[in-house]
Protein backbone atom coordinates (compact mmCIF):
# COMPACT_ATOMS: atom_id res chain seq x y z
CA UNK A 1 0.00 0.00 0.00
CA UNK A 2 2.86 2.14 0.99
CA UNK A 3 4.21 2.10 -2.53
CA UNK A 4 1.17 2.80 -4.11
CA UNK A 5 1.00 6.00 -3.00
CA UNK A 6 2.41 8.02 -5.57
CA UNK A 7 1.06 9.94 -8.12
CA UNK A 8 2.20 11.19 -12.02
CA UNK A 9 1.31 13.90 -13.75
CA UNK A 10 2.55 14.38 -17.63
CA UNK A 11 1.89 18.24 -18.27
CA UNK A 12 0.82 18.47 -21.65
CA UNK A 13 -1.25 21.74 -21.52
CA UNK A 14 0.48 25.12 -21.50
CA UNK A 15 -3.11 26.82 -19.95
CA UNK A 16 -3.47 28.82 -16.96
CA UNK A 17 -5.91 27.17 -15.68
CA UNK A 18 -4.83 23.16 -16.39
CA UNK A 19 -1.54 24.20 -15.14
CA UNK A 20 -3.24 25.40 -11.79
CA UNK A 21 -4.79 21.93 -12.20
CA UNK A 22 -1.79 20.40 -12.62
CA UNK A 23 0.09 22.14 -9.03
CA UNK A 24 -2.68 21.74 -6.87
CA UNK A 25 -3.34 18.22 -7.58
CA UNK A 26 0.63 17.69 -7.07
CA UNK A 27 1.24 19.71 -3.93
CA UNK A 28 -1.98 18.06 -2.26
CA UNK A 29 -0.70 14.43 -2.97
CA UNK A 30 2.85 15.71 -2.02
CA UNK A 31 1.80 17.11 1.07
CA UNK A 32 -0.06 14.18 2.48
CA UNK A 33 3.00 12.12 1.36
CA UNK A 34 3.34 10.84 -2.29
CA UNK A 35 6.27 10.59 -4.12
CA UNK A 36 5.17 13.03 -6.89
CA UNK A 37 6.38 13.41 -10.56
CA UNK A 38 5.66 15.82 -13.17
CA UNK A 39 6.52 15.61 -16.71
CA UNK A 40 6.05 18.67 -18.89
CA UNK A 41 5.74 18.39 -22.46
CA UNK A 42 4.86 20.49 -25.01
CA UNK A 43 3.00 23.83 -23.94
CA UNK A 44 3.46 22.27 -20.48
CA UNK A 45 7.46 22.85 -20.85
CA UNK A 46 6.41 26.72 -20.49
CA UNK A 47 5.69 26.35 -16.59
CA UNK A 48 9.43 25.53 -15.81
CA UNK A 49 10.65 27.99 -18.08
CA UNK A 50 13.46 30.02 -16.38
CA UNK A 51 12.50 32.99 -18.41
CA UNK A 52 9.83 34.58 -17.40
CA UNK A 53 7.33 36.68 -20.09
CA UNK A 54 7.76 36.83 -23.37
CA UNK A 55 11.33 36.46 -24.82
CA UNK A 56 13.00 34.42 -27.40
CA UNK A 57 14.51 31.53 -26.08
CA UNK A 58 15.55 27.87 -27.96
CA UNK A 59 16.30 27.86 -31.69
CA UNK A 60 20.05 27.78 -30.33
CA UNK A 61 20.91 24.52 -31.54
CA UNK A 62 24.37 24.02 -33.36
CA UNK A 63 23.06 22.02 -36.17
CA UNK A 64 21.46 24.76 -38.36
CA UNK A 65 22.46 28.34 -38.37
CA UNK A 66 20.54 31.25 -36.76
CA UNK A 67 18.97 32.45 -39.86
CA UNK A 68 17.79 29.08 -40.73
CA UNK A 69 13.98 29.04 -40.82
CA UNK A 70 14.22 26.23 -38.44
CA UNK A 71 15.96 28.66 -36.01
CA UNK A 72 13.39 31.49 -36.43
CA UNK A 73 10.61 29.27 -35.92
CA UNK A 74 11.87 27.67 -32.52
CA UNK A 75 12.34 31.26 -31.57
CA UNK A 76 8.88 32.21 -32.63
CA UNK A 77 7.42 29.36 -30.20
CA UNK A 78 9.95 30.50 -27.56
CA UNK A 79 8.26 34.07 -27.61
CA UNK A 80 4.93 32.89 -27.68
CA UNK A 81 5.07 30.46 -24.77
CA UNK A 82 5.99 33.03 -22.91
CA UNK A 83 5.98 31.35 -19.61
CA UNK A 84 3.55 31.53 -16.74
CA UNK A 85 3.33 35.15 -16.44
CA UNK A 86 1.63 35.32 -19.72
CA UNK A 87 -0.50 31.77 -20.06
CA UNK A 88 -3.85 31.73 -21.19
CA UNK A 89 -6.76 30.28 -19.63
CA UNK A 90 -8.10 27.31 -22.18
CA UNK A 91 -11.63 29.47 -21.49
CA UNK A 92 -12.64 33.21 -21.38
CA UNK A 93 -9.20 33.79 -22.14
CA UNK A 94 -10.19 37.62 -23.46
CA UNK A 95 -6.58 38.22 -24.42
CA UNK A 96 -5.36 37.76 -21.28
CA UNK A 97 -7.73 39.30 -18.84
CA UNK A 98 -8.94 35.80 -17.84
CA UNK A 99 -5.79 34.95 -16.08
CA UNK A 100 -5.66 38.16 -14.32
CA UNK A 101 -9.37 37.78 -13.03
CA UNK A 102 -8.37 33.94 -11.77
CA UNK A 103 -5.17 35.58 -9.72
CA UNK A 104 -7.49 38.20 -8.14
CA UNK A 105 -10.01 35.89 -7.29
CA UNK A 106 -7.46 33.35 -5.77
CA UNK A 107 -6.00 35.77 -3.90
CA UNK A 108 -8.96 37.17 -2.65
CA UNK A 109 -10.54 33.94 -1.76
CA UNK A 110 -7.43 33.00 -0.38
CA UNK A 111 -6.53 30.31 -2.78
CA UNK A 112 -2.81 29.70 -3.67
CA UNK A 113 -1.49 31.27 -6.89
CA UNK A 114 0.26 29.49 -9.60
CA UNK A 115 3.32 31.05 -8.94
CA UNK A 116 3.12 30.06 -5.11
CA UNK A 117 1.89 26.74 -5.97
CA UNK A 118 5.53 26.22 -8.14
CA UNK A 119 7.05 27.57 -5.01
CA UNK A 120 5.63 25.08 -3.13
CA UNK A 121 6.27 22.24 -5.31
CA UNK A 122 9.81 22.88 -4.93
CA UNK A 123 9.25 23.09 -0.95
CA UNK A 124 7.89 19.54 -1.16
CA UNK A 125 10.36 17.81 -2.78
CA UNK A 126 8.11 17.18 -6.10
CA UNK A 127 10.37 15.80 -8.72
CA UNK A 128 10.13 18.16 -12.39
CA UNK A 129 10.83 16.58 -15.64
CA UNK A 130 11.21 17.77 -18.63
CA UNK A 131 10.20 15.72 -21.90
CA UNK A 132 13.57 15.22 -24.42
CA UNK A 133 11.22 14.67 -27.48
CA UNK A 134 9.34 17.99 -27.04
CA UNK A 135 12.55 19.80 -26.29
CA UNK A 136 13.77 18.73 -29.58
CA UNK A 137 10.89 19.95 -31.29
CA UNK A 138 10.83 23.31 -29.77
CA UNK A 139 14.32 24.05 -29.54
CA UNK A 140 15.04 23.86 -25.64
CA UNK A 141 17.78 22.78 -23.83
CA UNK A 142 17.95 22.02 -20.17
CA UNK A 143 19.68 25.39 -19.46
CA UNK A 144 16.42 27.28 -20.46
CA UNK A 145 14.63 25.17 -17.15
CA UNK A 146 14.73 26.62 -14.00
CA UNK A 147 17.17 24.23 -11.94
CA UNK A 148 14.52 22.66 -9.82
CA UNK A 149 14.30 20.46 -13.40
CA UNK A 150 15.55 17.21 -11.68
CA UNK A 151 16.48 15.64 -14.98
CA UNK A 152 15.66 15.04 -19.04
CA UNK A 153 13.47 11.97 -19.85
CA UNK A 154 12.24 10.05 -22.85
CA UNK A 155 8.78 8.12 -22.52
CA UNK A 156 9.87 5.13 -21.12
CA UNK A 157 12.08 6.59 -18.70
CA UNK A 158 9.11 8.24 -17.58
CA UNK A 159 6.48 5.17 -17.56
CA UNK A 160 8.90 3.53 -15.68
CA UNK A 161 9.25 6.25 -12.86
CA UNK A 162 5.15 5.98 -12.94
CA UNK A 163 5.04 2.78 -12.50
CA UNK A 164 2.42 1.27 -9.51
CA UNK A 165 1.02 4.48 -8.62
CA UNK A 166 -1.83 6.91 -10.51
CA UNK A 167 -0.78 8.64 -13.66
CA UNK A 168 -2.92 11.63 -15.23
CA UNK A 169 -2.59 13.30 -18.52
CA UNK A 170 -3.43 17.14 -18.02
CA UNK B 1 -9.43 -7.99 -8.17
CA UNK B 2 -13.45 -7.32 -6.71
CA UNK B 3 -11.34 -3.81 -4.90
CA UNK B 4 -10.01 -2.71 -8.60
CA UNK B 5 -13.09 -2.20 -10.02
CA UNK B 6 -13.25 1.44 -9.09
CA UNK B 7 -12.88 4.69 -11.42
CA UNK B 8 -12.60 7.59 -10.52
CA UNK B 9 -12.77 10.95 -12.92
CA UNK B 10 -11.69 14.57 -12.26
CA UNK B 11 -14.22 16.36 -14.67
CA UNK B 12 -12.03 19.54 -15.37
CA UNK B 13 -13.71 20.64 -18.74
CA UNK B 14 -17.08 22.77 -19.14
CA UNK B 15 -17.18 21.51 -23.03
CA UNK B 16 -20.42 19.29 -24.14
CA UNK B 17 -17.90 16.76 -25.35
CA UNK B 18 -15.65 16.20 -22.79
CA UNK B 19 -18.91 16.53 -20.18
CA UNK B 20 -20.37 13.56 -22.57
CA UNK B 21 -17.25 11.61 -22.74
CA UNK B 22 -16.93 11.68 -18.17
CA UNK B 23 -20.69 10.68 -18.16
CA UNK B 24 -20.19 8.17 -20.68
CA UNK B 25 -17.25 6.65 -18.92
CA UNK B 26 -18.95 6.89 -15.48
CA UNK B 27 -22.30 4.87 -16.35
CA UNK B 28 -20.71 2.47 -18.66
CA UNK B 29 -18.46 2.03 -15.63
CA UNK B 30 -21.00 1.54 -12.91
CA UNK B 31 -23.63 -0.24 -15.09
CA UNK B 32 -21.05 -3.25 -15.11
CA UNK B 33 -20.38 -2.90 -11.29
CA UNK B 34 -17.86 -0.71 -11.32
CA UNK B 35 -17.34 2.36 -7.81
CA UNK B 36 -17.49 5.20 -9.94
CA UNK B 37 -16.29 8.85 -8.32
CA UNK B 38 -16.67 11.87 -10.10
CA UNK B 39 -14.77 14.98 -8.64
CA UNK B 40 -16.14 17.94 -10.42
CA UNK B 41 -13.48 21.33 -10.42
CA UNK B 42 -12.97 24.30 -12.45
CA UNK B 43 -15.36 24.61 -15.51
CA UNK B 44 -16.52 21.06 -14.65
CA UNK B 45 -18.19 22.48 -11.90
CA UNK B 46 -20.92 23.58 -14.86
CA UNK B 47 -22.60 20.13 -15.21
CA UNK B 48 -23.72 20.03 -10.86
CA UNK B 49 -24.81 23.20 -10.76
CA UNK B 50 -28.54 23.26 -9.77
CA UNK B 51 -29.72 26.63 -11.83
CA UNK B 52 -29.64 25.44 -15.42
CA UNK B 53 -29.12 28.51 -17.88
CA UNK B 54 -27.57 31.74 -17.28
CA UNK B 55 -27.87 32.76 -14.28
CA UNK B 56 -24.98 35.15 -11.42
CA UNK B 57 -25.18 32.41 -9.22
CA UNK B 58 -21.79 32.66 -7.09
CA UNK B 59 -20.02 35.45 -5.37
CA UNK B 60 -22.32 35.68 -2.66
CA UNK B 61 -19.42 35.09 -0.11
CA UNK B 62 -20.03 37.17 3.39
CA UNK B 63 -16.25 38.08 3.37
CA UNK B 64 -16.89 41.30 0.75
CA UNK B 65 -19.90 43.76 0.44
CA UNK B 66 -22.20 42.86 -3.01
CA UNK B 67 -20.92 45.75 -4.42
CA UNK B 68 -16.82 44.51 -4.22
CA UNK B 69 -15.03 43.37 -7.60
CA UNK B 70 -14.43 39.81 -6.05
CA UNK B 71 -18.68 39.20 -5.78
CA UNK B 72 -18.95 40.59 -9.31
CA UNK B 73 -16.19 38.87 -10.85
CA UNK B 74 -17.56 35.38 -9.27
CA UNK B 75 -21.01 36.60 -10.45
CA UNK B 76 -19.63 37.20 -13.91
CA UNK B 77 -17.99 34.14 -14.24
CA UNK B 78 -21.61 32.10 -13.00
CA UNK B 79 -23.16 34.14 -15.89
CA UNK B 80 -20.87 32.70 -18.54
CA UNK B 81 -20.78 29.34 -16.79
CA UNK B 82 -24.42 28.44 -17.30
CA UNK B 83 -24.92 25.44 -16.85
CA UNK B 84 -25.72 21.87 -18.73
CA UNK B 85 -28.00 23.95 -21.22
CA UNK B 86 -25.62 26.17 -22.59
CA UNK B 87 -21.97 24.62 -22.49
CA UNK B 88 -20.16 24.57 -25.63
CA UNK B 89 -18.59 21.79 -27.64
CA UNK B 90 -14.68 21.98 -27.42
CA UNK B 91 -14.67 22.09 -31.34
CA UNK B 92 -16.86 23.32 -33.82
CA UNK B 93 -18.86 25.27 -31.46
CA UNK B 94 -20.26 27.97 -33.88
CA UNK B 95 -21.82 30.28 -31.02
CA UNK B 96 -23.46 27.53 -29.87
CA UNK B 97 -24.67 25.42 -32.33
CA UNK B 98 -22.39 22.92 -32.00
CA UNK B 99 -24.05 21.15 -28.83
CA UNK B 100 -27.50 21.56 -30.74
CA UNK B 101 -26.35 19.47 -33.73
CA UNK B 102 -24.85 16.56 -31.28
CA UNK B 103 -27.88 16.99 -29.27
CA UNK B 104 -30.11 16.18 -32.42
CA UNK B 105 -27.39 13.17 -33.64
CA UNK B 106 -27.78 11.88 -30.53
CA UNK B 107 -31.46 12.00 -30.25
CA UNK B 108 -31.57 10.34 -33.81
CA UNK B 109 -29.26 8.33 -33.57
CA UNK B 110 -30.37 6.85 -30.18
CA UNK B 111 -27.40 7.40 -27.95
CA UNK B 112 -28.46 8.91 -24.47
CA UNK B 113 -27.79 12.74 -24.47
CA UNK B 114 -25.79 14.50 -21.86
CA UNK B 115 -28.77 15.04 -19.89
CA UNK B 116 -30.20 11.41 -19.83
CA UNK B 117 -26.79 10.14 -19.25
CA UNK B 118 -26.58 12.71 -16.03
CA UNK B 119 -29.90 11.43 -14.66
CA UNK B 120 -28.29 7.87 -15.34
CA UNK B 121 -25.50 8.70 -13.37
CA UNK B 122 -27.76 9.55 -10.46
CA UNK B 123 -29.86 6.47 -10.82
CA UNK B 124 -26.99 4.25 -10.80
CA UNK B 125 -25.58 6.12 -7.97
CA UNK B 126 -22.52 7.42 -9.07
CA UNK B 127 -20.95 9.30 -6.39
CA UNK B 128 -20.68 13.29 -7.42
CA UNK B 129 -18.03 15.51 -5.02
CA UNK B 130 -17.23 19.26 -5.93
CA UNK B 131 -13.76 20.61 -5.66
CA UNK B 132 -13.24 22.58 -2.63
CA UNK B 133 -10.63 25.20 -4.13
CA UNK B 134 -12.19 25.85 -7.18
CA UNK B 135 -15.59 26.72 -5.24
CA UNK B 136 -13.53 29.16 -3.34
CA UNK B 137 -11.75 30.91 -6.55
CA UNK B 138 -15.61 30.53 -8.31
CA UNK B 139 -17.39 32.20 -5.30
CA UNK B 140 -19.77 28.92 -5.15
CA UNK B 141 -21.67 27.44 -2.16
CA UNK B 142 -22.58 23.35 -1.56
CA UNK B 143 -26.14 24.58 -1.95
CA UNK B 144 -25.53 26.03 -5.84
CA UNK B 145 -25.37 22.59 -7.26
CA UNK B 146 -27.85 19.60 -7.47
CA UNK B 147 -28.51 17.78 -4.13
CA UNK B 148 -27.02 14.71 -5.50
CA UNK B 149 -23.45 16.28 -4.77
CA UNK B 150 -22.47 13.99 -2.02
CA UNK B 151 -19.80 16.15 -0.59
CA UNK B 152 -17.31 18.84 -0.79
CA UNK B 153 -13.44 17.18 -1.04
CA UNK B 154 -10.13 18.20 -0.87
CA UNK B 155 -7.48 17.03 -3.10
CA UNK B 156 -6.10 14.82 -0.48
CA UNK B 157 -9.48 13.39 0.88
CA UNK B 158 -10.69 12.63 -3.49
CA UNK B 159 -7.02 11.08 -4.03
CA UNK B 160 -7.55 8.84 -0.90
CA UNK B 161 -11.26 7.63 -2.67
CA UNK B 162 -9.29 7.12 -5.66
CA UNK B 163 -6.61 5.01 -4.25
CA UNK B 164 -6.11 1.38 -5.99
CA UNK B 165 -8.55 2.49 -9.34
CA UNK B 166 -8.45 3.85 -12.38
CA UNK B 167 -8.26 8.00 -12.33
CA UNK B 168 -8.84 10.04 -15.65
CA UNK B 169 -8.53 13.67 -15.81
CA UNK B 170 -11.11 15.13 -18.38
CA UNK C 1 4.92 -6.97 -12.62
CA UNK C 2 5.01 -8.08 -15.76
CA UNK C 3 1.41 -7.97 -15.97
CA UNK C 4 1.24 -4.59 -14.73
CA UNK C 5 3.03 -3.64 -18.30
CA UNK C 6 -0.26 -2.12 -19.94
CA UNK C 7 -0.93 1.34 -21.11
CA UNK C 8 -4.49 2.34 -22.11
CA UNK C 9 -5.14 5.94 -23.69
CA UNK C 10 -8.42 7.25 -24.25
CA UNK C 11 -7.78 9.18 -27.75
CA UNK C 12 -10.39 11.78 -27.45
CA UNK C 13 -9.06 14.85 -29.00
CA UNK C 14 -8.18 15.15 -32.69
CA UNK C 15 -5.67 17.93 -31.90
CA UNK C 16 -2.23 17.61 -33.89
CA UNK C 17 -0.20 18.33 -31.05
CA UNK C 18 -2.49 15.49 -28.74
CA UNK C 19 -2.39 13.15 -31.28
CA UNK C 20 1.19 13.49 -31.26
CA UNK C 21 1.30 12.77 -27.65
CA UNK C 22 -0.76 9.82 -27.75
CA UNK C 23 1.09 7.92 -30.10
CA UNK C 24 4.77 9.31 -28.90
CA UNK C 25 3.44 7.59 -25.64
CA UNK C 26 2.00 4.84 -27.17
CA UNK C 27 4.97 3.44 -29.77
CA UNK C 28 7.29 4.77 -26.51
CA UNK C 29 5.63 1.89 -24.07
CA UNK C 30 5.02 -0.68 -26.77
CA UNK C 31 9.01 -0.41 -27.26
CA UNK C 32 10.00 -1.14 -24.20
CA UNK C 33 7.64 -4.26 -23.78
CA UNK C 34 4.24 -2.67 -22.55
CA UNK C 35 0.72 -4.04 -24.16
CA UNK C 36 -0.56 -0.86 -25.70
CA UNK C 37 -4.33 -0.19 -26.32
CA UNK C 38 -5.78 2.80 -27.97
CA UNK C 39 -9.65 3.97 -27.96
CA UNK C 40 -10.31 5.97 -30.54
CA UNK C 41 -13.44 8.45 -29.58
CA UNK C 42 -15.31 11.44 -30.53
CA UNK C 43 -12.81 13.83 -32.59
CA UNK C 44 -9.69 11.12 -31.79
CA UNK C 45 -11.64 8.61 -34.38
CA UNK C 46 -10.08 11.41 -37.18
CA UNK C 47 -6.13 9.33 -36.53
CA UNK C 48 -7.83 5.75 -37.60
CA UNK C 49 -10.15 7.34 -40.80
CA UNK C 50 -9.14 5.29 -44.13
CA UNK C 51 -9.82 8.34 -46.22
CA UNK C 52 -7.53 11.25 -45.41
CA UNK C 53 -8.27 14.80 -46.24
CA UNK C 54 -11.72 16.30 -46.04
CA UNK C 55 -14.24 14.20 -47.51
CA UNK C 56 -18.21 13.70 -46.69
CA UNK C 57 -17.61 10.26 -45.09
CA UNK C 58 -20.56 9.36 -43.19
CA UNK C 59 -24.06 9.77 -42.83
CA UNK C 60 -24.58 6.22 -44.44
CA UNK C 61 -26.53 4.64 -42.32
CA UNK C 62 -29.91 2.88 -43.73
CA UNK C 63 -32.59 4.62 -41.16
CA UNK C 64 -32.81 7.73 -42.70
CA UNK C 65 -32.75 8.59 -46.12
CA UNK C 66 -29.54 10.59 -48.02
CA UNK C 67 -31.25 14.05 -47.89
CA UNK C 68 -32.20 13.80 -43.93
CA UNK C 69 -30.97 16.48 -41.92
CA UNK C 70 -28.94 13.74 -40.06
CA UNK C 71 -27.41 12.33 -43.06
CA UNK C 72 -26.42 16.10 -44.00
CA UNK C 73 -25.23 16.61 -40.71
CA UNK C 74 -22.69 13.76 -40.51
CA UNK C 75 -21.35 14.03 -43.70
CA UNK C 76 -20.92 17.82 -42.19
CA UNK C 77 -18.82 16.58 -39.45
CA UNK C 78 -17.07 14.24 -41.60
CA UNK C 79 -16.26 16.80 -43.97
CA UNK C 80 -14.81 18.84 -41.36
CA UNK C 81 -12.89 16.38 -39.22
CA UNK C 82 -10.70 15.57 -42.24
CA UNK C 83 -8.26 13.09 -41.03
CA UNK C 84 -4.58 13.35 -39.86
CA UNK C 85 -3.90 15.99 -42.98
CA UNK C 86 -5.53 18.73 -41.70
CA UNK C 87 -5.97 18.35 -37.94
CA UNK C 88 -5.03 21.59 -36.10
CA UNK C 89 -3.18 22.30 -33.24
CA UNK C 90 -4.76 22.77 -30.15
CA UNK C 91 -2.76 26.10 -29.56
CA UNK C 92 -1.67 28.85 -32.39
CA UNK C 93 -2.99 26.90 -35.00
CA UNK C 94 -2.98 29.94 -37.56
CA UNK C 95 -5.70 28.48 -39.61
CA UNK C 96 -3.82 25.28 -40.53
CA UNK C 97 -0.01 26.72 -40.10
CA UNK C 98 0.45 25.31 -37.12
CA UNK C 99 0.75 21.95 -37.85
CA UNK C 100 2.62 22.57 -41.07
CA UNK C 101 5.45 24.64 -38.96
CA UNK C 102 5.66 21.75 -36.65
CA UNK C 103 5.76 18.73 -39.12
CA UNK C 104 8.96 21.27 -40.53
CA UNK C 105 10.35 21.19 -36.79
CA UNK C 106 9.60 17.66 -36.13
CA UNK C 107 11.56 16.56 -39.83
CA UNK C 108 14.61 18.98 -39.24
CA UNK C 109 15.03 17.72 -35.27
CA UNK C 110 14.88 14.39 -36.12
CA UNK C 111 11.30 14.14 -34.92
CA UNK C 112 8.97 10.76 -35.78
CA UNK C 113 6.31 12.88 -37.29
CA UNK C 114 2.49 11.92 -36.49
CA UNK C 115 2.16 9.85 -39.51
CA UNK C 116 5.58 8.21 -38.89
CA UNK C 117 4.01 7.86 -35.59
CA UNK C 118 0.90 6.20 -36.77
CA UNK C 119 3.16 4.20 -38.32
CA UNK C 120 5.47 2.65 -36.01
CA UNK C 121 2.47 2.37 -33.99
CA UNK C 122 0.78 -0.17 -36.55
CA UNK C 123 4.61 -1.95 -36.72
CA UNK C 124 4.56 -2.40 -33.00
CA UNK C 125 1.27 -3.96 -32.60
CA UNK C 126 -0.36 -1.24 -30.78
CA UNK C 127 -4.14 -2.11 -30.26
CA UNK C 128 -6.59 0.04 -31.84
CA UNK C 129 -10.05 0.30 -31.22
CA UNK C 130 -12.64 2.36 -31.73
CA UNK C 131 -15.49 3.48 -29.76
CA UNK C 132 -19.09 2.29 -30.63
CA UNK C 133 -20.61 5.44 -29.41
CA UNK C 134 -19.10 8.14 -30.68
CA UNK C 135 -19.22 6.04 -34.12
CA UNK C 136 -23.02 6.21 -33.83
CA UNK C 137 -23.14 9.77 -33.19
CA UNK C 138 -20.78 10.72 -36.15
CA UNK C 139 -22.28 7.75 -38.36
CA UNK C 140 -19.46 6.18 -38.71
CA UNK C 141 -19.09 2.60 -39.85
CA UNK C 142 -16.17 0.32 -39.24
CA UNK C 143 -15.40 0.49 -43.05
CA UNK C 144 -14.81 4.08 -42.76
CA UNK C 145 -11.38 3.33 -40.79
CA UNK C 146 -7.94 1.81 -41.51
CA UNK C 147 -7.57 -1.92 -41.59
CA UNK C 148 -5.34 -1.73 -38.44
CA UNK C 149 -8.43 -0.70 -36.25
CA UNK C 150 -8.50 -4.27 -34.55
CA UNK C 151 -12.05 -3.77 -33.00
CA UNK C 152 -15.53 -1.40 -32.07
CA UNK C 153 -15.73 -1.39 -27.93
CA UNK C 154 -18.18 0.16 -26.25
CA UNK C 155 -17.05 1.40 -22.35
CA UNK C 156 -17.53 -1.51 -20.36
CA UNK C 157 -15.19 -3.24 -23.16
CA UNK C 158 -12.34 -1.15 -23.12
CA UNK C 159 -12.49 -0.72 -19.04
CA UNK C 160 -12.31 -4.55 -18.99
CA UNK C 161 -9.10 -4.35 -21.24
CA UNK C 162 -7.64 -1.70 -19.36
CA UNK C 163 -7.80 -3.28 -15.88
CA UNK C 164 -4.72 -3.45 -13.98
CA UNK C 165 -2.63 -1.15 -16.27
CA UNK C 166 -2.68 2.77 -16.38
CA UNK C 167 -4.96 4.60 -18.45
CA UNK C 168 -4.55 8.24 -19.53
CA UNK C 169 -7.78 10.44 -21.07
CA UNK C 170 -6.03 12.43 -23.95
Amino acid sequence: MAENKKLSIIAFSGDFDKLTAVFTLGTGAAAVGYEVNIFFTFWGLDAIKRKQGRSFTGGRSTSGSLCSPKNWLTKLFGFMMGGLKVTPTSRFNFLGAGPKIFRYLMRKNNVATLEELVEAAKALGINLYACEMAMHVLGLKKEDFIPEVKDVLGVASFLKLSEGGQTLFI
